[in-house]
Protein backbone atom coordinates (compact mmCIF):
# COMPACT_ATOMS: atom_id res chain seq x y z
CA UNK A 1 0.00 0.00 0.00
CA UNK A 2 1.77 3.20 -1.42
CA UNK A 3 5.17 2.21 0.04
CA UNK A 4 7.62 4.46 -0.86
CA UNK A 5 11.18 3.05 -0.09
CA UNK A 6 12.19 0.05 -2.89
CA UNK A 7 13.76 -1.23 -0.49
CA UNK A 8 10.92 -1.75 1.59
CA UNK A 9 9.21 -3.52 -1.41
CA UNK A 10 12.31 -5.82 -1.89
CA UNK A 11 12.67 -6.80 1.57
CA UNK A 12 8.76 -7.92 1.93
CA UNK A 13 9.06 -9.49 -1.54
CA UNK A 14 12.65 -11.37 0.37
CA UNK A 15 10.22 -12.73 3.63
CA UNK A 16 7.81 -13.65 1.35
CA UNK A 17 10.20 -15.92 -1.13
CA UNK A 18 11.74 -17.12 2.29
CA UNK A 19 8.80 -18.57 3.57
CA UNK A 20 6.78 -20.03 0.99
CA UNK A 21 4.76 -17.28 -0.14
CA UNK A 22 4.99 -17.04 -3.81
CA UNK A 23 2.53 -14.09 -4.65
CA UNK A 24 3.43 -10.26 -4.13
CA UNK A 25 0.53 -7.66 -4.72
CA UNK A 26 1.45 -4.02 -4.73
CA UNK A 27 -0.86 -0.93 -4.83
CA UNK A 28 -0.07 2.67 -6.17
CA UNK A 29 3.54 2.42 -5.00
CA UNK A 30 4.93 5.49 -4.88
CA UNK A 31 7.85 4.68 -7.28
CA UNK A 32 7.70 3.61 -10.26
CA UNK A 33 11.28 2.11 -9.87
CA UNK A 34 9.69 -0.18 -7.62
CA UNK A 35 11.27 -3.46 -9.46
CA UNK A 36 14.82 -1.89 -9.06
CA UNK A 37 14.61 -3.05 -5.61
CA UNK A 38 17.43 -3.80 -4.33
CA UNK A 39 16.85 -6.00 -1.06
CA UNK A 40 15.18 -8.58 -2.81
CA UNK A 41 18.33 -11.20 -2.64
CA UNK A 42 17.02 -14.46 -3.97
CA UNK A 43 13.80 -12.93 -4.91
CA UNK A 44 14.22 -11.45 -7.94
CA UNK A 45 11.70 -13.85 -9.76
CA UNK A 46 9.25 -12.70 -7.67
CA UNK A 47 9.34 -9.22 -7.57
CA UNK A 48 9.41 -9.40 -11.08
CA UNK A 49 6.26 -10.99 -11.18
CA UNK A 50 4.87 -8.56 -8.25
CA UNK A 51 1.47 -7.07 -9.67
CA UNK A 52 0.47 -3.20 -9.77
CA UNK A 53 -2.87 -2.37 -8.60
CA UNK A 54 -4.57 0.88 -8.40
CA UNK A 55 -6.26 0.32 -5.16
CA UNK A 56 -7.21 -1.92 -2.94
CA UNK A 57 -10.51 -2.89 -3.88
CA UNK A 58 -8.92 -4.20 -7.26
CA UNK A 59 -5.84 -5.46 -5.18
CA UNK A 60 -8.14 -7.99 -2.99
CA UNK A 61 -11.21 -8.71 -5.37
CA UNK A 62 -10.35 -12.46 -5.57
CA UNK A 63 -9.58 -13.07 -2.10
CA UNK A 64 -11.90 -14.56 0.52
CA UNK A 65 -10.12 -13.31 3.79
CA UNK A 66 -8.87 -9.60 3.84
CA UNK A 67 -6.64 -8.83 7.19
CA UNK A 68 -4.97 -5.56 7.76
CA UNK A 69 -1.81 -5.34 9.92
CA UNK A 70 -2.20 -2.21 12.38
CA UNK A 71 0.23 -1.44 15.28
CA UNK A 72 -2.02 1.07 16.21
CA UNK A 73 -6.79 0.57 18.01
CA UNK A 74 -8.54 1.82 15.11
CA UNK A 75 -11.59 1.83 18.02
CA UNK A 76 -13.85 3.95 15.68
CA UNK A 77 -13.65 0.88 13.26
CA UNK A 78 -15.05 -1.62 15.38
CA UNK A 79 -13.08 -4.45 13.48
CA UNK A 80 -11.73 -7.00 15.79
CA UNK A 81 -7.89 -6.73 16.53
CA UNK A 82 -6.10 -9.86 17.06
CA UNK A 83 -2.76 -10.28 17.89
CA UNK A 84 -0.83 -12.14 16.00
CA UNK A 85 -0.80 -15.69 17.04
CA UNK A 86 -4.36 -15.65 16.84
CA UNK A 87 -5.04 -14.26 14.22
CA UNK A 88 -2.77 -16.58 12.28
CA UNK A 89 -4.49 -19.75 13.73
CA UNK A 90 -7.48 -18.03 11.67
CA UNK A 91 -6.08 -17.54 8.60
CA UNK A 92 -4.65 -21.51 8.27
CA UNK A 93 -7.49 -22.69 8.95
CA UNK A 94 -8.54 -21.44 5.77
CA UNK A 95 -5.40 -21.25 4.08
CA UNK A 96 -5.69 -24.52 2.18
CA UNK A 97 -8.96 -23.55 0.70
CA UNK A 98 -9.27 -19.84 -0.25
CA UNK A 99 -6.96 -17.30 -1.16
CA UNK A 100 -6.61 -14.74 1.59
CA UNK A 101 -5.02 -11.33 1.48
CA UNK A 102 -2.56 -9.78 3.91
CA UNK A 103 -2.78 -6.25 3.83
CA UNK A 104 -0.09 -3.80 5.03
CA UNK A 105 0.09 0.00 4.87
CA UNK A 106 2.88 2.80 3.86
CA UNK A 107 5.65 3.31 6.51
CA UNK A 108 4.26 6.19 6.96
CA UNK A 109 0.90 6.51 7.82
CA UNK A 110 0.14 2.29 7.64
CA UNK A 111 -3.14 1.52 6.03
CA UNK A 112 -5.48 4.57 5.98
CA UNK A 113 -9.56 4.25 7.00
CA UNK A 114 -10.19 3.60 3.60
CA UNK A 115 -8.24 0.66 3.61
CA UNK A 116 -9.34 -0.91 6.71
CA UNK A 117 -13.00 -0.74 5.37
CA UNK A 118 -12.04 -3.48 3.37
CA UNK A 119 -10.64 -5.68 6.02
CA UNK A 120 -12.70 -8.48 7.46
CA UNK A 121 -10.25 -7.72 10.51
CA UNK A 122 -7.18 -6.44 12.13
CA UNK A 123 -3.94 -8.20 13.17
CA UNK A 124 -1.37 -6.72 15.63
CA UNK A 125 2.19 -7.83 16.10
CA UNK A 126 2.77 -7.91 20.15
CA UNK A 127 5.19 -5.37 19.71
CA UNK A 128 5.83 -3.24 23.32
CA UNK A 129 3.30 0.11 23.69
CA UNK A 130 6.21 2.26 23.71
CA UNK A 131 7.12 1.27 20.35
CA UNK A 132 4.96 -0.80 18.48
CA UNK A 133 5.36 0.62 15.02
CA UNK A 134 7.42 -2.19 13.09
CA UNK A 135 9.81 -1.79 9.58
CA UNK A 136 7.99 -3.11 6.95
CA UNK A 137 10.01 -5.78 6.01
CA UNK A 138 10.28 -7.32 9.00
CA UNK A 139 7.05 -6.90 9.86
CA UNK A 140 6.36 -8.53 6.67
CA UNK A 141 8.57 -11.21 7.74
CA UNK A 142 7.44 -12.10 11.44
CA UNK A 143 3.92 -12.10 9.66
CA UNK A 144 4.24 -14.76 7.13
CA UNK A 145 6.89 -16.77 9.58
CA UNK A 146 3.85 -17.33 11.84
CA UNK A 147 1.93 -18.51 9.57
CA UNK A 148 4.21 -21.32 8.88
CA UNK A 149 6.11 -21.89 12.04
CA UNK A 150 4.75 -25.44 13.38
CA UNK A 151 3.58 -25.18 17.02
CA UNK A 152 4.75 -28.39 17.53
CA UNK A 153 8.17 -28.03 15.60
CA UNK A 154 9.93 -30.87 18.45
CA UNK A 155 12.91 -31.30 19.95
CA UNK A 156 14.54 -33.23 16.28
CA UNK A 157 16.01 -36.73 16.42
CA UNK A 158 19.28 -35.64 17.99
CA UNK A 159 21.66 -37.61 15.64
CA UNK A 160 23.92 -37.65 18.36
CA UNK A 161 25.11 -40.31 19.91
CA UNK A 162 25.13 -40.04 23.59
CA UNK A 163 28.05 -41.62 25.32
CA UNK A 164 27.62 -45.14 27.19
CA UNK A 165 27.88 -45.00 31.08
CA UNK A 166 31.06 -47.16 30.87
CA UNK A 167 32.37 -44.94 28.76
CA UNK A 168 31.65 -41.80 30.51
CA UNK A 169 32.44 -43.90 34.10
CA UNK A 170 36.32 -44.77 32.46
CA UNK A 171 36.24 -40.71 31.36
CA UNK A 172 35.35 -40.14 35.28
CA UNK A 173 38.69 -42.71 35.98
CA UNK A 174 40.59 -41.24 34.33
CA UNK A 175 39.62 -37.71 35.37
CA UNK A 176 40.27 -38.47 38.65
CA UNK A 177 43.31 -40.28 38.48
CA UNK A 178 44.96 -36.66 36.96
CA UNK A 179 42.89 -34.59 39.66
CA UNK A 180 45.13 -37.55 42.24
CA UNK A 181 48.00 -37.22 40.60
CA UNK A 182 48.04 -33.29 40.91
CA UNK A 183 47.04 -33.15 44.18
CA UNK A 184 44.18 -31.64 43.52
CA UNK A 185 42.66 -34.09 45.78
CA UNK A 186 42.89 -33.33 49.73
CA UNK A 187 43.77 -36.26 52.33
CA UNK A 188 40.96 -37.78 53.99
CA UNK A 189 38.25 -36.67 50.87
CA UNK A 190 39.28 -39.00 48.04
CA UNK A 191 36.21 -41.07 48.35
CA UNK A 192 33.79 -37.18 48.54
CA UNK A 193 35.66 -35.66 45.58
CA UNK A 194 35.45 -39.07 43.41
CA UNK A 195 31.79 -38.96 43.93
CA UNK A 196 31.37 -35.39 43.04
CA UNK A 197 33.63 -35.97 39.79
CA UNK A 198 31.20 -38.34 38.85
CA UNK A 199 28.52 -36.14 38.81
CA UNK A 200 30.65 -33.64 37.33
CA UNK A 201 31.17 -35.64 34.66
CA UNK A 202 27.48 -36.59 34.13
CA UNK A 203 26.29 -33.33 33.46
CA UNK A 204 28.75 -32.88 30.35
CA UNK A 205 26.29 -35.02 28.76
CA UNK A 206 28.92 -36.16 26.68
CA UNK A 207 28.51 -37.66 23.39
CA UNK A 208 29.80 -41.14 22.30
CA UNK A 209 32.15 -39.60 19.24
CA UNK A 210 34.09 -37.18 21.73
CA UNK A 211 34.13 -39.64 24.33
CA UNK A 212 37.52 -41.47 23.05
CA UNK A 213 39.03 -38.34 21.87
CA UNK A 214 38.37 -36.57 25.94
CA UNK A 215 39.81 -40.47 27.09
CA UNK A 216 42.73 -39.62 25.00
CA UNK A 217 43.40 -36.50 26.66
CA UNK A 218 43.02 -37.48 30.09
CA UNK A 219 45.34 -40.18 29.74
CA UNK A 220 48.36 -38.10 28.36
CA UNK A 221 47.51 -35.53 31.07
CA UNK A 222 47.74 -38.65 33.76
CA UNK A 223 50.65 -40.23 32.04
CA UNK A 224 52.45 -36.72 32.12
CA UNK A 225 51.98 -35.91 35.50
CA UNK A 226 53.00 -39.54 36.94
CA UNK A 227 55.75 -39.55 34.64
CA UNK A 228 56.90 -36.11 33.57
CA UNK A 229 57.08 -37.75 30.15
CA UNK A 230 55.68 -36.91 27.03
CA UNK A 231 53.90 -40.20 25.66
CA UNK A 232 54.36 -39.73 22.04
CA UNK A 233 51.51 -42.93 20.91
CA UNK A 234 48.73 -41.38 23.12
CA UNK A 235 46.45 -38.60 23.29
CA UNK A 236 45.89 -37.55 19.50
CA UNK A 237 42.84 -35.93 18.81
CA UNK B 1 29.22 -9.71 13.45
CA UNK B 2 31.06 -7.68 10.46
CA UNK B 3 27.69 -6.34 9.31
CA UNK B 4 28.33 -4.81 6.24
CA UNK B 5 25.44 -2.21 6.09
CA UNK B 6 24.42 -0.24 8.24
CA UNK B 7 20.78 -0.06 7.20
CA UNK B 8 20.68 -4.13 8.72
CA UNK B 9 22.34 -2.55 12.05
CA UNK B 10 19.55 -0.23 12.33
CA UNK B 11 17.07 -2.57 11.66
CA UNK B 12 18.09 -4.94 14.15
CA UNK B 13 18.11 -2.29 16.21
CA UNK B 14 14.20 -1.33 15.85
CA UNK B 15 13.06 -5.05 16.13
CA UNK B 16 14.78 -5.50 19.69
CA UNK B 17 13.00 -2.36 20.64
CA UNK B 18 9.98 -3.38 19.08
CA UNK B 19 10.65 -6.58 21.35
CA UNK B 20 11.38 -5.27 24.53
CA UNK B 21 15.09 -6.52 24.29
CA UNK B 22 16.94 -3.31 25.13
CA UNK B 23 20.44 -4.10 24.38
CA UNK B 24 22.39 -4.49 21.16
CA UNK B 25 26.30 -5.68 20.85
CA UNK B 26 28.04 -5.34 17.30
CA UNK B 27 31.20 -7.03 16.51
CA UNK B 28 33.49 -5.39 14.26
CA UNK B 29 31.27 -3.93 12.28
CA UNK B 30 32.33 -2.91 8.54
CA UNK B 31 31.18 0.97 8.78
CA UNK B 32 32.50 2.70 11.56
CA UNK B 33 29.89 5.12 10.90
CA UNK B 34 27.03 2.21 11.96
CA UNK B 35 25.68 4.30 14.61
CA UNK B 36 24.34 6.81 11.78
CA UNK B 37 22.09 3.85 10.75
CA UNK B 38 19.01 5.34 9.18
CA UNK B 39 16.37 2.96 9.94
CA UNK B 40 16.13 2.62 13.19
CA UNK B 41 13.00 4.37 13.62
CA UNK B 42 12.06 5.09 16.99
CA UNK B 43 15.29 2.72 18.25
CA UNK B 44 18.13 5.90 18.19
CA UNK B 45 18.63 5.23 22.01
CA UNK B 46 19.00 2.13 21.70
CA UNK B 47 21.68 2.26 18.96
CA UNK B 48 23.57 4.63 20.58
CA UNK B 49 24.10 2.55 23.42
CA UNK B 50 25.00 -0.50 20.92
CA UNK B 51 28.28 -1.80 22.34
CA UNK B 52 31.30 -2.36 20.27
CA UNK B 53 32.98 -5.65 20.31
CA UNK B 54 36.51 -6.35 18.83
CA UNK B 55 35.98 -10.61 18.46
CA UNK B 56 33.47 -12.77 19.63
CA UNK B 57 35.01 -13.93 22.77
CA UNK B 58 34.31 -10.69 23.86
CA UNK B 59 31.05 -9.92 23.30
CA UNK B 60 30.22 -13.41 24.54
CA UNK B 61 31.95 -13.10 27.90
CA UNK B 62 29.06 -12.37 30.01
CA UNK B 63 26.61 -14.70 28.37
CA UNK B 64 25.39 -17.90 30.15
CA UNK B 65 24.17 -19.44 26.93
CA UNK B 66 25.47 -18.41 23.27
CA UNK B 67 23.30 -19.47 20.55
CA UNK B 68 24.11 -19.36 16.89
CA UNK B 69 21.71 -18.06 13.52
CA UNK B 70 22.37 -20.16 10.63
CA UNK B 71 20.50 -20.67 7.71
CA UNK B 72 22.48 -23.24 6.53
CA UNK B 73 23.50 -27.07 7.90
CA UNK B 74 27.30 -27.44 9.63
CA UNK B 75 27.54 -30.71 9.41
CA UNK B 76 31.14 -30.72 10.59
CA UNK B 77 30.59 -28.58 14.05
CA UNK B 78 28.24 -31.72 15.47
CA UNK B 79 26.38 -28.40 16.75
CA UNK B 80 22.66 -29.38 17.64
CA UNK B 81 20.64 -27.89 15.30
CA UNK B 82 17.23 -26.57 16.35
CA UNK B 83 14.50 -25.29 14.54
CA UNK B 84 13.29 -21.77 15.89
CA UNK B 85 10.32 -22.75 17.49
CA UNK B 86 11.86 -25.18 19.57
CA UNK B 87 15.07 -23.32 19.87
CA UNK B 88 13.59 -20.69 21.42
CA UNK B 89 11.26 -22.63 23.75
CA UNK B 90 14.87 -23.65 25.71
CA UNK B 91 16.29 -19.69 25.71
CA UNK B 92 12.95 -18.77 27.16
CA UNK B 93 13.38 -21.33 29.92
CA UNK B 94 17.13 -19.77 30.84
CA UNK B 95 16.03 -16.57 30.07
CA UNK B 96 14.21 -15.06 32.89
CA UNK B 97 17.68 -16.58 34.93
CA UNK B 98 20.76 -15.38 33.16
CA UNK B 99 22.06 -13.46 30.11
CA UNK B 100 21.73 -15.11 26.48
CA UNK B 101 23.77 -14.53 23.48
CA UNK B 102 21.73 -14.44 19.91
CA UNK B 103 24.45 -14.39 17.16
CA UNK B 104 23.80 -13.03 14.19
CA UNK B 105 26.66 -13.39 11.49
CA UNK B 106 27.48 -10.91 8.67
CA UNK B 107 25.11 -10.58 5.77
CA UNK B 108 27.50 -11.77 3.25
CA UNK B 109 28.46 -15.00 4.69
CA UNK B 110 26.89 -15.63 8.18
CA UNK B 111 28.77 -16.76 10.85
CA UNK B 112 32.20 -18.39 10.37
CA UNK B 113 33.58 -21.82 11.87
CA UNK B 114 35.30 -19.65 14.32
CA UNK B 115 32.38 -17.63 15.69
CA UNK B 116 30.55 -21.13 15.60
CA UNK B 117 32.77 -22.17 18.15
CA UNK B 118 31.58 -19.78 20.64
CA UNK B 119 27.82 -21.13 20.05
CA UNK B 120 26.52 -23.79 22.44
CA UNK B 121 24.27 -24.94 19.84
CA UNK B 122 22.56 -23.39 16.79
CA UNK B 123 18.82 -22.52 15.44
CA UNK B 124 17.39 -22.05 12.08
CA UNK B 125 14.55 -20.33 10.72
CA UNK B 126 12.30 -23.10 8.75
CA UNK B 127 12.57 -21.19 5.99
CA UNK B 128 12.25 -22.89 2.74
CA UNK B 129 14.99 -24.94 1.44
CA UNK B 130 15.64 -23.42 -1.95
CA UNK B 131 15.15 -19.63 -0.71
CA UNK B 132 16.58 -20.17 2.97
CA UNK B 133 18.75 -16.68 3.51
CA UNK B 134 17.22 -14.43 5.33
CA UNK B 135 17.76 -10.69 5.34
CA UNK B 136 19.84 -9.65 8.73
CA UNK B 137 16.96 -7.38 9.71
CA UNK B 138 14.67 -9.86 9.19
CA UNK B 139 15.98 -12.88 10.92
CA UNK B 140 16.32 -10.36 13.63
CA UNK B 141 12.94 -9.63 14.01
CA UNK B 142 11.76 -12.89 13.36
CA UNK B 143 13.97 -14.59 16.11
CA UNK B 144 12.92 -12.13 18.49
CA UNK B 145 8.96 -12.79 17.76
CA UNK B 146 9.47 -16.24 18.41
CA UNK B 147 11.08 -14.85 21.85
CA UNK B 148 8.06 -12.58 22.64
CA UNK B 149 4.74 -14.86 21.56
CA UNK B 150 2.25 -16.24 23.41
CA UNK B 151 1.57 -19.79 22.66
CA UNK B 152 -1.37 -18.99 24.01
CA UNK B 153 -2.15 -15.51 23.11
CA UNK B 154 -6.12 -16.55 22.85
CA UNK B 155 -9.17 -15.24 21.02
CA UNK B 156 -9.36 -11.84 23.05
CA UNK B 157 -12.57 -10.85 25.20
CA UNK B 158 -14.66 -9.83 22.50
CA UNK B 159 -15.92 -6.11 23.17
CA UNK B 160 -18.36 -6.04 20.37
CA UNK B 161 -21.68 -7.49 21.75
CA UNK B 162 -23.68 -9.76 19.80
CA UNK B 163 -27.33 -7.89 18.25
CA UNK B 164 -29.48 -10.13 20.80
CA UNK B 165 -32.17 -13.02 18.97
CA UNK B 166 -35.20 -10.12 19.57
CA UNK B 167 -33.14 -7.66 17.22
CA UNK B 168 -31.99 -10.19 14.58
CA UNK B 169 -35.26 -11.42 14.33
CA UNK B 170 -36.95 -8.29 13.64
CA UNK B 171 -33.72 -7.38 10.90
CA UNK B 172 -35.07 -11.03 9.55
CA UNK B 173 -38.96 -10.11 9.34
CA UNK B 174 -37.47 -6.27 7.90
CA UNK B 175 -35.45 -8.30 5.31
CA UNK B 176 -38.39 -10.56 4.16
CA UNK B 177 -40.81 -8.01 3.90
CA UNK B 178 -38.52 -6.29 1.73
CA UNK B 179 -37.78 -9.43 -0.50
CA UNK B 180 -41.82 -9.34 -0.43
CA UNK B 181 -42.34 -6.09 -1.53
CA UNK B 182 -39.43 -6.52 -4.27
CA UNK B 183 -40.90 -8.91 -5.78
CA UNK B 184 -37.67 -11.64 -4.91
CA UNK B 185 -40.32 -14.46 -3.37
CA UNK B 186 -42.10 -16.72 -5.64
CA UNK B 187 -45.72 -17.25 -5.37
CA UNK B 188 -45.95 -20.48 -3.40
CA UNK B 189 -42.66 -20.55 -1.62
CA UNK B 190 -43.14 -17.68 1.10
CA UNK B 191 -42.39 -19.97 4.21
CA UNK B 192 -39.00 -21.81 2.77
CA UNK B 193 -37.70 -18.49 2.08
CA UNK B 194 -38.76 -16.95 5.20
CA UNK B 195 -36.64 -19.87 6.73
CA UNK B 196 -33.51 -19.18 4.25
CA UNK B 197 -33.62 -16.00 5.09
CA UNK B 198 -33.66 -15.88 8.62
CA UNK B 199 -30.58 -18.86 8.67
CA UNK B 200 -28.87 -15.97 6.12
CA UNK B 201 -29.52 -13.49 8.77
CA UNK B 202 -28.11 -15.23 11.83
CA UNK B 203 -24.91 -16.17 9.53
CA UNK B 204 -23.94 -12.73 9.53
CA UNK B 205 -23.29 -12.32 13.46
CA UNK B 206 -24.20 -8.71 13.08
CA UNK B 207 -23.51 -6.77 16.57
CA UNK B 208 -25.62 -4.99 18.96
CA UNK B 209 -24.85 -1.61 17.58
CA UNK B 210 -25.00 -2.27 14.40
CA UNK B 211 -28.54 -3.46 14.10
CA UNK B 212 -30.41 -1.02 14.62
CA UNK B 213 -28.74 1.14 12.02
CA UNK B 214 -29.79 -2.36 9.53
CA UNK B 215 -32.96 -2.21 10.84
CA UNK B 216 -33.29 1.52 10.07
CA UNK B 217 -31.85 0.69 6.42
CA UNK B 218 -34.37 -2.17 5.48
CA UNK B 219 -37.54 -0.13 7.12
CA UNK B 220 -36.59 2.79 4.46
CA UNK B 221 -36.55 -0.07 1.65
CA UNK B 222 -39.47 -1.21 2.49
CA UNK B 223 -41.29 1.60 2.71
CA UNK B 224 -39.51 2.58 -0.45
CA UNK B 225 -41.06 -0.14 -2.26
CA UNK B 226 -45.10 0.16 -0.58
CA UNK B 227 -45.06 3.42 -1.13
CA UNK B 228 -42.59 4.74 -3.29
CA UNK B 229 -42.31 7.46 -1.53
CA UNK B 230 -39.13 8.78 0.44
CA UNK B 231 -39.82 8.37 4.30
CA UNK B 232 -37.59 11.42 5.51
CA UNK B 233 -37.67 10.98 9.14
CA UNK B 234 -36.27 7.00 9.01
CA UNK B 235 -33.28 5.53 7.61
CA UNK B 236 -30.66 7.64 8.50
CA UNK B 237 -27.28 6.43 9.34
Amino acid sequence: MATRNPLNIGAAARAISNFGFLRLRVVNPYSVAFREARSAVGASALLASAEEYKNVAEAVADCALVVGTTAIRHRELQHPLRRLEYGARLIRRQLASSRIALLFGSEKRGLSNHDLGYCHWLMRIPTREEHSSMNLGQAVAVCLYELVREAKAARPAEKRQPATAGEVERITAMLFDALLASGYVRPGSAACTHEKVRRLVRRLHMQASDAEVWLGMLRQIVWKLRTGQTADLLGII
